[in-house]
């Protein structure tokens, strides 16, 4: 009896996490391409069936299981209220787009007299996540107007309603238009998630698995480095307590030589610091140099 | 006793409609300024106070008088229900996108057993416009689902859905996704609507008029031409016939010369099928030269 | 009896006359599109069939029949040797690309002992135009080795031939190869061909001759301006003495003013020359503005 | 007797009025040519020689008698003490770059003491034109230490000097900097010079009047279009009346129709507010269409 | 006595295998540089004397000596019939852009009655590479009437000949022109030949060598990567048999660990399948790095 | 008692070297935003407080000590005389840019009669760098009248002064414009510098040492290559006689197998003649891959 063929069903989100989206999947081993135009990635994985598509309609077609995998928004599973219709796999942050979580807020002008989530009341909300809007108000008792905004947010406050409920990565936007923060609604970074049936079939949950592991190893190499030394024996236990707990360095001796060959993954961000010390440490022969995949 | 000052609010579409519709009002003579990220654009009349907000949203406020006139879609006006809460004071053609309509189709897969729009009692309809979709099957006496989409509305149908309500210019998008057309929904152009109480006030009301006016010059002269010839007195009953009736040509008496010079407005499209015509009729000396601006 | 349906085939060339020969296409009134990748442009006129192809190839398919029409340079006329194969409706000076006819040369390296083209016999001369160059020769009773060079033609003398024949327009190419011009061999200009049976037939013939009467029709107008000025009666005389004999000029006679306002097409070049004296002449408001289109 | 070969020698500006300065050349009918780093602009008249120089340095050469003539800004000729020891033949305002002429500044830090020129005794400016504000405060009878500054000039208010003179067009650098104007130091125009000599010299004066009347001629028509109409006799004054005075309209009879046909040069800026006019006055096919020269 | 200069002439592929045949030898360390407009590539290697050629006429210049060697096509080879008079050194497959061989292919209209290469007797078959096709023809008996094209050949069948031979990647151009694959003529890639005379110099065949080395280093490590992990001694089996046989993996003791440090190369596309399995096996800390060169 | 917070002044250069030098800190692992139109570049070293300016005005703030430290070039430091009054801590050798330091030379037109420094007595010479150029003169006792050029220095010899000293690279821009080098004034490299206050004080030095040496260690990489291989241990010797002596070459001993791993830095620019012979000298598996700091 032969096995049957197996496929898995995944969407991608298109917009603005498309690219680094996709630039993700490459990173990780898949030969991914999107034609223009089209809406269905080919990919040289004949078990993989993908589809793009709007984040915000990810989670509920994975709840549904017309897919059964897919990467979205917190904010997004939030919105199509599937927090418990979906099986979150793993967090993905997208570094290359921005380390920072998206901030969803609460925001008013300037010189509004809302200054409290309580000052709402009765007052109208436009939102491009009207569902996510409501659940936040009822959930501190609040009864307001909330209404859908097809986009240009942040320029209604104050002339078209009284208060909006907006993403935000840095506040600029917010601070062009004369706005000001009053509450934070909810903080959103990339999920993975399964649909739960799908979960339960060892083999699709072994695919995505491997998949997840695969991109997490892409996105825990982001910002890491090899940073290579030759340390004398007397210098050793000074150089080791320096290196970060990120990964047991690798310590080879040296033939033909005194000494010790120390190899360890560090953060890009504290290697301006750590060679200077580890130099003063007697390390020698400092080297950096890159790394694409770390699976721990 | 002064008079109060006159401030005329207007809303602009923001998005595919943008650029053309910003370049028409610099053809036609205003100095106007969209800086990046920002809503607001500046203009050199200061009895206009404009703003850029998503065409699904401008007639609402151009109905509940947050402004005083706005350009959108008729496919807006009727998803918002305002055809009789505001005044329509023109049609725009904006040849430089495209003279056709814009056509909103109800669309299926192409193996679908859906065949005409009677067939969609009971399916699942995905579209962006949700309202316009749910009139056109109420006058038809038809129960079907109407859900929102988000966006890449065309990869839908099949999986996701029925039958997709979606706007299509050159159905390119339609047939790339395999789907064919079962009823045309909606046509929609552009139009130029005024609040009626605006309206009614006679100095917005002249205001907005001259805007049309200088809106319209514009787009009347495009695709124009000037054509001026020579013509001998006994040439000139053909060659007049030939002319076309879009304009009553200028003819002036020649000095120091016989015959007349000859002075039209000519539809670039057919200079070319006119042209030989007038030569053989006796025209000498054609020339074609440019024109901006066309008010009747 | 109904009329058989009119459809004339016309070759326009691929390569460096490609775009302004397209351009020159729409200039004239037609809406003509080349999507990309495609040799068969897309025309609003149901009675032409255009096809892209090498310039090299137009005659010969005009020559034998396969197209009605062709647009091609004089020297791939020459090359096929197809001169008294087809009929020369015009000669097209694209003046965008630049008003100088193509001069194919015989070139050889600057320290050549080769200094007149008897000194060729019995030498290599690398050509991508075998046939043009062995006609040459012919008539000047010189054997040489003509051998079919793929490109890059300037690199060769001195190392792997004694002499090219190449095209050149500035100059420049040949001079940075260090090679000096020894004979001109052709000038050569794009011609509009018409197959002498297609010619032959009047309705055929009237399709042509309108298009070539567009097509001169722009080129004509190319550099070309109308200027405009108020003249008083006295000034009359030495003011029409200044302008160019290229047309006569439009006078009409002035309402409630004194004198006549003159009308001539000049041409661009002349334009700051003839300005200055015109003033002097009395003149007055002269304005110059542009034309499209210019038919004798 | 043969006449000697004239040659005129001129500055053009490299630099921000560089390409402005070119182009406005070429619309006045010159094909000049500037070659990728060549500082000799190749011009279609052999009676001309060109050269592109900083201009800064104009002023100087010309006053020298080194070029004939030269186009720079009147802060130049400032900073070079030059406004006796050349002659002014035109000040050209180039549209294309700014109407708005340069305004050099004396700016402070927002929060600096300084509030007017005389608190600037014993103060340290930077400034990139030294001699000019050494002239303005000496002037003022103010003693200050003017240094000058490689650029980058309104970085240093506050840290590295008191205060600085700058030129300025929309006062967007100095705001983003933190600096307040405290005083207008000078303002300047794009000018014509020429060397005194050469202006006596008659060849070479009316050579570089024709070239004068020529620039102007194209700079008198930017931002101008022509109003063509028809009107009835009973409508003329009315119409008439409403026409600007800048150039007196051409009106014309027509044959085979009543009235006249009236064509005049109409300011852009005021064209959406008198066509509307025009039309309630009783023209009809009122044509814009555009011109590209204009001597009065 | 002094060892004679050695010099070695090469000829390089203008064209669409120029660029990466540059970047190639940028790769394999050389510092060379293509000036624009220029067919000599300055190298930094004295012993180098390169020149642009075209592909179709380096194996004629490489077989008589006038190249030492020349990187071509394998289609270009047997074009000049140089098969037998050129040595092949390598075949050089250029992943950067595209690992699959040229196909040369003769191809017909779709709805042609040719079926088998047989049918093509007495036929006319349009080609840019006319030597190659009757090569083929004749080893088949086959007589047709080949004819010279000079591009666009996939425009002409059916209108202008009954057949192409014509080189495709993905066959979407013969697609879109309505072409359908008859026969395959020849298969081709890109290959490094030398003059038999040059490789029998022992110092210009080590020379050639030296290059070929690291052209083919550059060329294997394309598309590899280093993985490194960490492995408990009880692991190892399991470990190492997952490794591919590339290359054997380098295994070396841990200090103050227990266990090894593995390294191996692995081509990238293998890379995803393999880290989840590794993982399972029980190697941890796993990395990977590129590589740029692959010198087995 | 709370340690003071340490804040370290420096200065970068804005214009040619400006890219480079922002590059490189962020390379040394700095995040540095530099936003357009801004002088204060954003980093992420809260002990850091960066300014651009002019590097011809660098060396003087240094000096002064408005600048702890700074990066410009030695020509610059020449200029403000200032090279007692700043203490060098490093040469930064760009090799992104460039590897050869500018040249300032003293050139005159090719046909001049000056030809070595002494002949320009009494001679008027244009440079920007105006003090530099009169110390190299008065160190060889020659009187010249040394002159301020605002730019285009290159054009004015023979027609506006005698001679000029400009910077030079590749000589490029002199020979285009006819000048001949007479002299070398002045070879300059971008240098790091200190004010000698700042570099006294204990904790500022180490910060600025810190920085050097993470600059340094990226220059040091630049051009550097890792390369592996494996050697049987009757190799070894000769292996390792061929590898330069950069640094000492890693070398361990394989497990499960013969021999060693031996891995080393080498200079790209050798890797292509060291692989041949490593290959030869019987090293297997050899590996180039890229690193991206080093530090001895």
């Amino acid at each position: 009896m032969t096995m049957s063929e197996l496929i898995v069903n995944g969407g991608l989100p298109v917009g603005s996490l498309q690219k680094a989206c996709i630039e993700l999947w490459r990173s990780a081993g898949y030969k991914i391409v999107v034609e223009e135009r089209s809406f269905f990635p080919t990919i040289d994985d004949p078990e993989l069936d993908l589809i793009l598509l709007r984040p915000q309609e990810i989670p509920r077609y994975v709840a549904e299981g017309k897919l059964d995998f897919g990467i979205t928004g917190y904010d997004c599973i939030v919105e199509c209220e599937c927090e418990n219709r979906v099986t979150e796999m793993a967090e993905l942050i997208f570094s290359k787009v921005s380390r920072k979580p998206t901030r969803w807020v609460l925001a008013v002008p300037v010189d509004s007299p809302i200054q409290v989530s309580t000052d709402l009341e009765g007052k109208s909300i436009d939102t491009e996540f009207v569902t996510m809007t409501r659940r936040w108000l009822d959930r501190q008792g609040i009864q307001a107007d909330v209404r859908f905004s097809w986009g240009a947010t942040e320029v209604k406050p104050g002339r078209f309603c009284d208060a909006i409920v907006e993403a935000t990565e840095t506040g600029g936007s917010l601070k062009r238009n004369g706005l000001r923060v009053v509450a934070e609604v909810l903080r959103s970074t990339p999920r993975f998630i399964a649909n739960p049936v799908a979960f339960a079939d060892p083999r699709k949950r072994e695919k995505m698995e491997d998949i997840v592991l695969m991109l997490k190893g892409v996105l825990d190499a982001e910002g890491k480095v090899f940073l290579e030394m030759n340390v004398a024996e007397k210098n050793l236990p000074a150089v080791l307590e320096l290196l970060p707990a990120l990964q047991v360095p690798t310590i080879s001796s040296l033939v033909r030589a005194e000494g010790y060959a120390v190899k360890s993954i560090v953060d890009e961000t504290v290697v301006r610091t750590i060679i200077p010390k580890l130099k003063r440490a007697g390390a020698r022969d400092i080297v950096e140099s890159p790394i694409t995949k770390l699976i721990p």
